[in-house]
């Protein structure tokens, strides 16, 4: 049996584009930007992991349909993603004369993605771009919602713009050179779908869970094509993010804490959500928002999956500064993105500084168990 | 009498805006900005020369309207217009913890719109902003349209964004501070409207020439209500530079490489123009598109009003070169905007070279007059 592609459309006027999500659809590249890309040049910008993998058969593809390719290697990690990085490209693109015509092509995963929408939004003030996201977490997160951007020294994506692709093209196949561990914080993204929209999908990941890790093709498009429509539902809702998008950010506020607090170096974003899910889950149990049995659920995934559910040891208080510093601040107060049963979540701008300490220091705890009530000690 | 104030709308679907000009009315800032930004916070960006004339009183009018002024005072200069000078003020926003719904108010000229503009398009992905134009250029020209951006060290505006601002404040007052250089500057950029769209607006220029010189409030409100109205009406027509608005460039193809090749500190933005719209005309005359009649007015307005009609000394080859570095460039081949009479102008992408060198040769000798027939050589 042949596996099964699939196109979704992103409806934002004339910004919509379409997602392409198969098996072995990298090779057609060439052919779909051609109805996309009215310039001659396109630059491929990769990094040093994904290039050896994918570069070639990316830049043949688009060499047979006529485009004139100059690709550029770049450092690889979330380290990289800086306005250092940013200025590479541009001096690529100049070198190169690439006109407001000609098209960026991004080859790698989120960081490639946030730096080639970036430098695509704001070379010569916009030139069209696509994305060819090759790991889990871009596939199903970055590159639907047009969010590009660099991390600032103070704090993650502070400098940053909304800037939609012409074209998103997932080929499954390059999930498979993708180490393990950058699969589960993908898939930690795909659980958060499941909780904040979708309770169906929460269930399959309980029933599939191994399909999903053994990447079964046809499973995993299935699923790709899930989180990219609620991600495209919800973006098409609120582009700019002033509502209902906001829900996304399900384990961001803790998640932007634990990345902040370690350097970004030490912890996957994927991870980091993770974590950040589950204290999410936490708080909104300690605050009789959602059913310990809903928060067990979760909890119970994502440990299954093999994602950390602990956080690591920082004063709460060092967890509450980085959390002020944090995008999704409203008039000084942290906003939370709550689970209030499994397929449903919410805003909640006010929480008892109390309860979040609370929450913090048991979440810290390795050998905390919420699942037992609590015990007189011996 | 009391001089006239007038508000335009530029109409941009759901990013329209307010122009507000007239004299003294600086003062009402604050209560114009307290139905616009909803934060608390308003992070005023000027330069050193601005400040001591304009900051205390913008200050004091946003304060008594509620606001919590937290301004940054930048060195003066195209040459500050660097991605290094956007870094402090994003570095001033993180400090003060400037969220989503705080304001950025640009209160300079050109370079500190651009600049403000597109930290404001950059920051959190977004934050509104205002501008207060305080040069005849900015206010003609760099606060309508949404431009925004910096420079890169191969050429100008290389890096940027189309953002658009939720209010302009003109007043004519703020003019009288303005060295007559650059005054004449932003005349330059007036006689530009006259030229591509507005037949009376040039005549008008040429009846009132020393009203205009003088800054006649009246008279000044009224040329800036002009040349604002027809930028609107372009920029409405043509948001992101597809068509039309391409005019608005008359001149800019060769005053972009006067600039890049003298470095940006010689010559001012609007001499450049001014000298290149003149060499525009000749162009322009020398394809036979225009008369010598519309082309001697040209001149003869741009020589009277003070501007440069001679272009520096430099290779004919080193101004090809600088130009095909332009922005402006299609498929390799330099665009340029040609009046075809006064109060109309065309793009033409295929001008011959040998024309071309002609016209920037005959443009860089301050005796060649096109005024005169041939003449035989003694």
């Amino acid at each position: 049996m042949k596996n099964p592609s699939y196109t979704l459309t992103v409806e934002l006027d004339s910004r919509s584009y379409e997602i392409i999500i198969g098996s072995g659809v990298l090779s057609k590249i060439g052919e779909l930007l051609k109805t996309r890309f009215t310039g001659q040049r396109v630059a491929i910008i990769t990094n040093e992991t994904v290039a050896p993998l994918y570069l070639e058969q990316t830049s043949a593809s688009l060499t047979q349909s006529g485009f004139q390719v100059v690709p550029l290697v770049l450092p690889d990690g979330e380290i990289h993603k800086t306005w250092t990085t940013v200025q590479r490209i541009f001096d690529h693109l100049i070198e190169n004369r690439l006109e407001r015509t000609d098209g960026l092509l991004a080859l790698g995963g989120g960081v490639i993605g946030d730096m080639t929408g970036f430098a695509a939004a704001t070379y010569l003030r916009g030139v069209p771009f696509a994305q060819i996201p090759t790991t889990l977490l871009a596939q199903v997160d970055a590159s639907v919602g047009g969010k590009t951007g660099i991390n600032h020294p103070l704090g993650k994506n502070l400098i940053g713009s909304f800037y939609q692709p012409c074209l998103v093209l997932m080929d499954v196949e390059t999930l498979k050179t993708l180490p393990q561990r950058e699969r589960l914080a993908g898939l930690a993204e795909i659980i958060k779908y499941g909780i904040i929209r979708n309770a169906k999908l929460f269930k399959m990941l309980e029933n599939f869970l191994n399909d999903i890790l053994e990447l079964n093709p046809g499973r995993t498009a299935k699923v790709l094509l899930i989180c990219c429509t609620i991600k495209a539902e919800i973006v098409t809702a609120d582009e700019r993010e002033q509502g209902v998008r906001a829900l996304l950010n399900l384990g961001h506020t803790f998640g932007h804490a634990i990345e902040s607090l370690t350097g970004y170096d030490t912890w996957l974003h994927g991870e980091a959500v993770a974590a950040g899910m589950v204290l999410a889950a936490e708080l909104a149990a300690n605050l009789k928002l959602c059913d310990r049995e809903d928060t067990i659920r979760i909890r119970t995934l994502i440990q299954r999956a093999g994602l950390p559910v602990t956080i690591p040891q920082f004063p709460a208080s060092a967890y509450l500064e980085a959390m002020t510093h944090d995008k999704k601040v409203a008039d000084g107060k942290i906003r939370f993105v709550l689970p209030i049963r499994i397929g449903k979540a919410m805003i909640q701008n006010d929480v008892p500084k109390s309860i979040l300490t609370k929450t913090l220091e048991e979440g810290m705890n390795p050998l905390h168990n919420p699942y037992l009530p609590p015990q007189d000690t011996p």
